[in-house]
């Protein structure tokens, strides 16, 4: 059997070694300043590949990377299995049911901020082809569809962890954003899959309605009786198997048959990877710690040495080509954002919100550098485009968090203290259950404010069905909108034994703080709701507050915590 | 550069996820009938390998696992990295405090249980080789020093596993199993580093002795100065980056590094991945969740590829040869037998515990097919030989469980509510700490034995000290022999906020229960505790329990869950 010899041992171990810990490095740093981590993770890639290590040290690079024989193949190999599990991670972010349950504003802003940046992209591309980098040799249609397609795509994975800094995910906007984001990379993945289906039948027997046949086939037969099925397998494979490494290694191991599937059927492995994540994703029987644990291990070992492999290929000095970045970057952001905009303020957002929604979609990340790498790979395009493509990748990225940040940005006068009631703090809260607890909280508050604790529990409960307001650190935010409220109130309750809010990484709530605001006053309770999450979020300070007895020494916490808390962001 | 073919990706998930799914089901199979899973994963590469597919459908099996060209040496280098990572979790298991608490004993067991199956595997492989299937070709002084080391090593996973389950992990009876399998481990790797530093340097210029002090120098150097390094490191990681993913990564960064470097020196990459585990294991800031994080990954989606593409390389039936594996068991068994044995009995254990101890530092597991793998691929030993290695390291494996189980079973007569004394229940706990809670249970059960509270505390703490009782879910069992005691006492507190008792998975402990037994009653507290930590693992009865307010009804949940409970062992 052909194995490698202990020298080509020796550089794999090395190149894999390095390779992890210089994107690593870079990654961290990225998040230090509050971008996404494959910005560094890219950066790595850029610093190991030709465009520094090759021109400062050409003979290391040659010997850590070498572009030939079995240490070659090797990292390919490594890659390809490293992407499809990432975009396993991927697929399992998207939770189907958050699309249907937005509905009308979610398929208005979902729907337009495809169609302008696809009509706008294909538009440029089959015009004015050799502006943005087509190569004679390549196929003009195929082209056009890839440049459309790469240009309709966001970037679910920033756009989510923007929304959690600003503890804006588990609200109506931040729902809607992440819903369309879903539409958004759906659509926009099942295009790709189509125009590599084109390339791909293009050149066998079978021609290429065969291959999109099947690309369809497969894809519709996972996400309904693929899903169902995952979802009858799920609960059995927890109950009698090894938890969680069982269901770690079953999903693996199912995300590669589909894998090879794919790659069979001509449309890449990682689609097939995808399509598992998206089916097995929204099944309550995989729970939060699962993900978490999978994630993390992908998101901090896998991915950032696919994504600082992708600069070996490529000269990104070489290939800058300075007016096709400004244009690509410029068409990109125009269509997404006009699109986005236009859907949010139809389905009636403030104006405010609409300008958030747009430059959120707008990011693009992960996503266009994964399909402009398979684009490339493929032919598709050159390594102009590309280097156009991971830049335009990032800059919108980069753009993201501190513009939705300032755009959504409130009054901070109004105090976390004083709005929690005269009555509004117990410990430990007598109930076990959340809709106990919210009834619990909601009659402390009833005569401070002075309106009747069903009408508060009802509204509260309501909107918790609808959204559960477990957040992450043991900490859940259940809330309303109340008419005939003055100013924002709220009531504490601790639980030792803790609630189950259904959290994200399934740990039972231990403050539940219920936030009740007037009407149409959204932004204060979300950044009173941000104000606990970040004050809440440290074990130490959690367990102080489990040790106070009354509002007094709660309010006590509160105010020495707050003196010393980290800005925002920093987590 | 050189990348895999759409064709040889599609063969390539195809064949991952094939020996990951065939590994899974049949170790997780091994694990319903109470054996190790590396039993199992074993087999899938015996079903899938050229023992069964490759005799019943050639044409498939060369498919899939081709023995040439590029997915051959994909498959060959991601193999090598999942060892690795594999040999890391193993190094991180590896205590050395324990090793030197435990003193006399354990150097005892230890040394005995290495050099009388090292000498008798000598003493028969140098005057016998043939009978244990040398091949003529080969180095005798190498072989018979192989086959020497391949009967010291034990395997640690495995009795770990076995003192789990049976709940005598942290007694003394276990301490002293688990530092002496840790002895033998790291003697068993350096011996077998140096022999391959023997055959590398053979082969070069440098000579057998640079690579051997090479070898040397690295690993005293990870053990003192990398070891003092890591723990000074391990903190800031922690705080400064991203945790878990954070830490993951670096650690699989340093062995990576560490696994290129000795694979450099030419003692194969896997040694200096599982030195990594060795100075990391036991820094007390690589917290358990981590560490349960890593094995899970690692032992179900890793390390059962890994054993499955082991079958892949060797045809068991045709290389199976009856007299020498009857030969090889018996030596293996003698030897090991005889000296821990002899070792149990000089440090003063109880007969029975001498045999337990003995049974258990023979299971060899997944260790020595680790060992028996790298002289295979080392052209040390042929293939009979490997198969007769497989074969005793699992036979020792399945014996070790049962034998031990039987060895130290003990009379069940004494019910477990009977020994919860009258006063001996409290909910919840005043304490938060461990020292406090040990106090809070010896007050109470004081007056109800007659023995001063502040004796037993004394008595407890001690012991805790030197190990800490937090098992796993949140259950924790302080313990002691007491002087005048006439029968076994428990006292038991519930604390819904949990008390930190170091436990293994990191989680507080909510059910603290004090046993106190006569001197000399080590198997009634293994017993009863084994017990409590049956009834209580399953968080729903936990629950209910942290609701009983009285001690009547803390003894009804004992006498209905004791009804429906599984059978010891189950889990």
């Amino acid at each position: 059997m052909d194995q490698l010899s202990n020298e080509q041992l020796s550089i794999m171990f090395l190149s894999l070694g390095t390779l992890l810990i210089v994107a690593r490095i870079l990654g961290e740093a990225s998040l230090w300043i509050g971008q996404p981590a494959v910005l560094g993770e890219m950066l790595a890639g850029v610093v190991l590949g030709p465009t520094i290590l090759g021109t400062v040290a050409p003979g290391i690079f040659d010997e850590l990377f070498p572009a030939k024989g079995a240490n070659a193949l090797v990292l390919s190999g490594l890659t390809n299995v490293y992407i499809a599990l990432f975009l396993l991670v991927t697929g399992l972010e998207m939770d189907l049911k958050t699309v249907f349950a937005q509905g009308r504003a979610v398929l208005l802003v979902g729907a337009l901020s495809i169609i302008f940046p696809f009509a706008i992209g294909f538009g440029v591309a089959w015009t004015l082809p050799t502006m943005i980098g087509f190569e004679p040799k390549a196929n003009l249609l195929n082209f056009a569809l890839f440049v459309a397609t790469a240009l309709s795509i966001s970037s679910l994975p920033i756009l989510s962890k923007t929304l959690m800094d600003l503890n804006l995910y588990r609200t109506n906007f931040g729902a809607i954003c992440i819903a369309a984001a879903v539409l958004n990379d759906l659509i926009g993945w099942l295009l790709f899959a189509a125009i590599l289906a084109m390339i791909q039948g293009q050149g066998t027997g079978g021609g290429v309605a065969t291959t999109i046949l099947m690309t369809i086939g497969f894809a519709l037969g996972m996400l309904t009786i693929g899903r169902w099925l995952c979802h009858r397998i799920l609960p059995w494979l927890q109950a009698y198997t090894h938890w969680p490494g069982g269901l770690l290694a079953a999903l693996v191991a199912l995300a590669f048959f589909c894998a090879a599937l794919t790659e069979w059927i001509g449309v890449h492995a990682i689609f097939g990877a995808f399509l598992v994540g998206v089916a097995v994703g929204d099944s309550p029987h995989f729970n939060r710690r699962t993900r978490w644990m999978l994630d993390q291990f992908i998101s901090f070992i896998f991915a950032p040495v696919f994504f600082a492999t992708i600069g070996l290929r490529v000269n990104f000095a070489e290939n800058f080509h300075l007016p096709l970045v400004v244009v690509f970057f410029t068409i990109a952001c125009v269509g997404k954002i006009a699109g986005a905009l236009l859907g949010a303020k139809l389905s009636g957002l403030e104006n405010r919100e609409s300008w958030a929604v747009a430059f959120g979609l707008n990011s693009r990340g992960s996503m266009e550098i994964i399909l402009g790498f398979l684009a490339l790979r493929n032919g598709l395009i050159g390594e102009q485009l590309f280097v156009a493509l991971v830049i335009t990748a990032m800059g919108t990225s980069i753009m993201c968090g501190p513009l939705v940040k300032a755009l959504l940005s409130t009054d901070k006068s109004l105090s976390l203290a004083s709005c929690i009631t005269a009555h509004g703090f117990v410990n430990p809260l007598e109930a076990n259950d959340r809709k106990g607890a919210i009834e619990e909280l909601a009659a402390l508050v009833s005569a401070d404010v002075g309106i009747e604790a069903s009408v508060i529990a009802e509204s509260v409960w309501r909107r918790e069905r609808q959204m559960a307001s477990g957040t992450q650190n043991c900490i859940a935010l259940p809330t309303a909108g109340i008419e005939g409220l003055p100013s924002p109130a709220i009531a504490v309750g601790m639980s030792p034994t803790g609630v189950d809010f259904q959290s994200f990484d399934g740990r039972p709530a231990q403050l539940v703080a219920l936030i009740l605001v007037p009407p149409k006053h959204e932004a204060d309770q979300r950044r009173l709701g941000g104000e606990i999450a970040q004050l809440f979020k440290q074990w130490k300070v959690r367990q102080t507050a489990l040790h106070a007895p009354t509002r007094t020494e709660f309010l006590a916490i509160l105010k020495t915590e707050d003196a010393m808390k980290e800005p925002l962001g920093a987590a």
